[in-house]
């Protein structure tokens, strides 16, 4: 097995606490199990803007498209903004850029953590956004149109996104197995053409995965139902900003975005992330939790093993971090966030102790 | 004091149910108040568009435009839908060709009742969403293009209706006098120009309005505090398909769209309404919640008071069918949506008897 190469962007804020805590536990664990990976740290986001003029500079853009994968932390800051008061946000160019049209998003509540819900179902729950992340509405970023009296951003949904998208989709169930599990592609086709057409290209796909459970729901629908009954869902594909806040909302029921990782992939690329910010308010204390983060790594080493050749040890390695972090949890460990007192390196140190 | 003329609309499915027990209700409240209602029952809806090709014709709309308020039920049809496949909504042309750009949408925990938040907490959850309901992504409906290989919808944002809204944002915080209460704008500024926008303009109408608090919130954000803390939010002015969500969402938290009662108001001309749909599944079986109704028929008593001659009589009503709703359920009033026993009569004669 060649070195595995990874492009790590720390960013701003508690990006940078986070990503420390994530390459201490990917180091621990790639050497137990004979991974080879090589961490490069790469520099983007608000402060660097702030300091170079470019929030990503084209040769970090190009070092990062060149890795197996890229690890990165959160970016931007209040302050610090582009020339017509939108946010510095790097991440959005990787999206666009290198084709990362699957935001998945995985939602699922650790065993023994409360969670927001008084239905003791909601330790049920397991289901996996997917974030449409190339179009949508955030098509329209850097392009929406203000002129004396109004303004303006479209919406867009292109056919082979869309049946990238579904296919993704599909064999994501496939591999979920979760029983009485599917894909519900999630949209607002009562009201929207686009939305419509982005069903008719799921109904399509679906056709060719006849193994697979398909439906779709209302977006307006689907909020209430993640309040009511979010144990009934799979995998649930959907546009990019409806992602975006159904993402948000999906990890406000299984504690807060410190629990949420993210990954980001296309055809040849993809970015692991926590679903979380920069968090202004608590950066450079040392009390950001790192388990979303920490979780993005486990998918990075899922992502590397089907697409690297990473094979079964970063599958194993994948399975173990989530475990350990399972135990680690499960035997009281508590960080800020919810209320508790462990810090990012208790955390760091209880996820590493329990990595069998 | 004249008679105030309302047009009723029950449209579909539970939409005529739920129409007949709020009739109830109020001939009966208006009656001992003194007050002069007339009801004239219109057809529109999606079964009328069946019957007659029109969902609601251009005589319906006219009788409608020309009373003093518009009551209205739900309005849809799983099987029957325009040609390009979207839904009849006829309450979406009302809102626009009437410039209802206020879309009220209370979320108002009742006493007594379960939410679905573990934290206790939600028993104070109050918070008003007014979904801007004339533009936002809702401009492009009937006009999104769809073509070979892609479909596109714009989303609008313009400054009168944007000024419209913020100060009938801030001058409903006032009314309210919610402690820590006050204007918080959703948006999704950090990422959209025509967001961006959006807050510019409500910060200048802030300006106007220094007694009352404001800030802003990201919509994505906003969904997650939805599950953490809703308690802590008063008035939620936000773009249309973001309140569209959100409001369903809030209603999840409170016992259910049945609870969730709405108004789309203009200058001229409002439309009440429960915020939920014709439930084609349970229609026809008596079972329906016709609570959310209820408290949309005591919205529009409040705001025929302000608008029209209905002044204190009116007001007083409105007080009285609130105050009946919470004494029914405090008394151990459950529907079916609640896992209850009482179906549409049993509710609206128990909120009838706890009409003091
Ligand atoms: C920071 C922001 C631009 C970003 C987004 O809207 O995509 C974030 O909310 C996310 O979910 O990744
Ligand atoms: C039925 C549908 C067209 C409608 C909307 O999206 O506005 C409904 O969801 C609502 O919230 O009033």
């Amino acid at each position: 097995m060649n070195r595995l190469d990874i492009a790590v962007l720390p960013g701003d804020g508690i990006g940078v606490e986070v990503t420390d805590a994530t390459l201490a536990v990917l180091r621990h664990v790639t050497e137990r199990h004979g991974i080879g990976m090589r961490f490069t740290t790469l520099k983007a986001g608000a402060f660097a803007y702030q300091e170079t003029g470019e929030a990503m500079s084209e040769e970090v853009f190009e070092r990062a498209a060149q890795a197996d994968a890229i690890l990165l932390g959160a970016m931007g800051w209040p302050g610090i903004r582009m020339a017509d008061g939108t946010e510095i946000a790097p991440q959005l160019d990787l999206r666009f850029r290198l084709g990362l049209y699957a935001g998945v998003r995985p939602i699922r509540a650790i065993p023994g953590l409360a969670t927001v819900l008084a239905n003791p179902r909601a330790a049920e729950i397991d289901l996996v956004i997917i974030r449409e992340s190339t179009e949508g509405l955030f098509y329209s970023r850097d392009k929406g149109v203000v002129t004396g009296g109004f303004a303006e951003e479209i919406l867009r949904i292109t056919r082979p996104t869309t049946e990238r998208l579904a296919r993704f989709s599909f064999e994501l169930a496939r591999q979920r197995k979760k029983p009485g599990g599917g894909v519900t592609l999630v949209d607002k086709a009562n009201v929207f053409r686009a939305f419509a057409y982005m069903r008719s290209i799921f109904e399509e796909v679906a056709i060719e995965n006849r193994d697979i459970a398909f439906g779709s729901h209302y977006v307006d629908a689907m909020a209430l139902d993640f309040v009511r009954r979010p144990w009934d869902f799979d995998v649930l594909p959907t546009e990019n900003m409806f992602g975006d806040i159904l993402s948000d909302l999906g990890a406000g029921l299984i504690g807060g975005m410190g629990f949420a990782p993210s990954a980001d992939i296309g055809d040849a690329h993809a970015v692991f992330q926590p679903s979380h910010g920069t968090a202004p308010d608590i950066a450079g204390k040392g009390i950001a939790n790192p388990t979303a983060m920490i979780l993005s790594g486990a998918m990075m080493l899922d992502w590397l093993a089907v697409t690297r050749d990473g094979g079964q040890a970063c599958r194993d390695a994948a399975a173990e971090i989530r475990a350990a972090v399972d135990k680690a949890f499960g035997a009281g460990l508590r960080t800020p966030d919810i209320g508790g007192p462990a810090g990012t390196k208790a955390v760091t140190d209880a996820v590493i102790e329990h990595l069998k």
